[in-house]
């Protein structure tokens, strides 16, 4: 195969801390394992430091960490950066390794200078729905392509599952899960189907000691990471939903501790609350079910919404383990019984998973 | 979109039966909503009839059944279709509707002429290793496609998944499922996580009736369906195993009966050996777990096996529901927590839907 080994695509990446350096490894694998196409990695950044050179020299990905350690090279600013990249005269993979929604604006102005974008990016999909259109309709108009499996579930094939049915033609009537795995964490433990479980604020300073929380625990228990995925997973399936704030989530902040100064303040006082969640799981037995964090989607009603629900102990979310996601496509297709997929949604290695699927579909597309 | 728009990709179906049926009507709606890339019918055959004509002209899709069921031509021998198709000057996709051996075996061929393939037809994927080598050879040298998503699972992501971790880099230490939908209802009525289930012989003879076995029902009993699919799942996970012949395979079918002449017979005297069924699951139900047929890969010891196995009654593969399907992946990222895809893994739609969804990642990727 002379002629596809020619073949070239240069990659670009922002971001280098968890997900970052965990795909940094799989890509070096993936590049020593597949000759053709060519990835050659021509741009890195952290928020602060970068390697690039003005001729897109290729950056060897063994050295790349201890190299981007020691540069004194800065991050090139955003627009800069599309120039940079759109004038290398090869195909361009721009890989988003971080949460920032500065980058995920710019995402427009990359893909209309056909710079293809895989990431794990929440903040591009669940902005606004305008951000939304703009970024598949700049994709549309150049014929870059852009890739976001790990926006939900990380590395399970959420995103590409419920693209698969629409495309196809299948009609998606609901979609339910549990989409957080410090929320599945918390729940398989304080209401779990066999034993009784500790008290609430006990599982969430157990959850944060694990490092199953972000450091301040009510960015968790706010909710708005779930309806930032279930924003995703609505437009997907055809609803264009505004914003994750245009629709009911429910926060397991009490409202009294909402603007406690820190994490731990807020730790130190949740005891004082476990009442209340006591009677949520207390009720919740009484009808033979458990509670759980979920969010659901019904496409009909257009209803969307994340919050506390009960469920029969025998049900797939009730029977949910460890810190796992769960997420159930209900369709015309398949019935009353649902697609089902479950497993780790959360954690480097399988987050990078999922962007270096997203860039093999993509070369497999534009090389 | 003007240059996007004047691509075209010529489409071949072999088969009208189930399956095929459900795909003509998916690929009606698919080539109504999608202008880019234009997908044109040139040649569909059952094994009497075919529609084509030499100077491959369109197809009209809506009218397709009617215009086959009359037509009054023959289908093209196989290396005569190879030639029809190779020489139209437009990229095409063989679309196999069939589970046809001598089709399958003609897979190298097409491949080798540059034209891609998407089936659910298990024979070409678990039949000998070498044809297994030649097909994918053959696609390796000439560029073009090969997707079999609905060999596994029907329109499950069960390949595109197992591909995507064997890809990126995971992996993958077991693969362990129900992949039989008729075995699955079976076992789910015969020995219920609650309640009794009935006679084993009356749970097969029922399941005939609803439809949810072959014809003779001894061919889903003979185990010989699940083992295809092993056969499959172990190759993508890396064992090059010989064929479903080379492992141990538990076919559920009294000696006594194998070879009486009909299902019917076989259906007669079942009962006389419902004892033996009877005492397996009295076994599994006196250490607190029930009997499922299953399929399992460990691919460090490079067993593959297909039969009965005991299951607590918490475990997802005991808690499955109607005739779903389900496959867990064990693999170094998910650690011992599998990543699990379940829901219906047969039927015409769901099948078809497999197929649809393999035809578009090959027009992503060829015109």
């Amino acid at each position: 195969m002379a002629a596809a080994s020619a073949r070239q695509v240069n990659i670009a990446i922002i971001g280098a801390g968890g997900v970052g350096k965990c795909f940094l490894s799989q890509l070096e694998q993936l590049a020593a394992r597949r000759p053709s196409p060519k990835v050659v990695l021509t741009y890195i950044c952290t928020s602060k430091k970068a390697i690039y050179s003005t001729d897109h020299v290729a950056i060897p990905l063994n050295t790349v960490s201890s190299t981007l350690a020691s540069s004194q090279q800065a991050p090139l600013a955003l627009p800069k950066l599309v120039d940079f990249l759109g004038t290398s005269g090869s195909k361009t993979v721009l890989v988003d390794n971080t949460s920032s929604q500065d980058v995920a604006d710019a995402y427009p102005l990359f893909l209309s200078r056909g710079i293809s974008i895989v990431t794990p990016n929440k903040k591009a999909f669940s902005g606004s729905y305008k951000l939304w259109q703009d970024i598949f309709g700049a994709a549309e108009q150049s014929g870059a392509k852009v890739y976001h499996e790990s926006s939900v579930g990380a590395g399970l094939p959420v995103i590409s599952t419920l693209k698969d049915l629409v495309d196809t033609g299948d009609e998606v009537t609901k979609v339910e899960g549990v989409f957080s795995g410090t929320m599945s964490f918390l729940f398989n433990s304080f209401a779990p189907t066999s034993g009784s479980g500790g008290k609430w604020s006990a599982e969430v300073k157990k959850a944060k000691e694990l490092g199953y929380t972000e450091p301040d625990p009510r960015d968790d228990l706010n909710g708005l990471d779930v309806a930032r995925k279930l924003t995703i997973l609505a437009r997907l399936a055809g609803l264009p939903v505004e914003s994750p704030a245009a629709f009911p989530v429910q926060s397991l902040i009490p409202k009294e501790l909402e603007s406690v100064a820190s994490g731990d303040e807020f730790l130190e006082k949740l005891p004082a609350f476990d009442a209340q969640m006591e009677e949520t799981k207390a009720a919740a037995e009484k009808e033979g079910k458990v509670v759980r964090f979920v969010g659901s989607i019904d496409v009909a009603t257009k209803q969307v919404k994340v919050g506390l629900e009960k469920f029969d102990l025998s049900h797939p979310i009730a029977a949910l383990k460890g810190s796992d996601n769960i997420i159930s496509f209900y369709t015309k297709r398949y019935g009353s019984n649902p697609l089902i997929i479950q497993g780790a949604g959360a954690g480097g290695e399988v987050t990078a998973m999922g962007v270096t699927s997203d860039l093999l579909k993509v070369l497999s597309q534009i090389a």
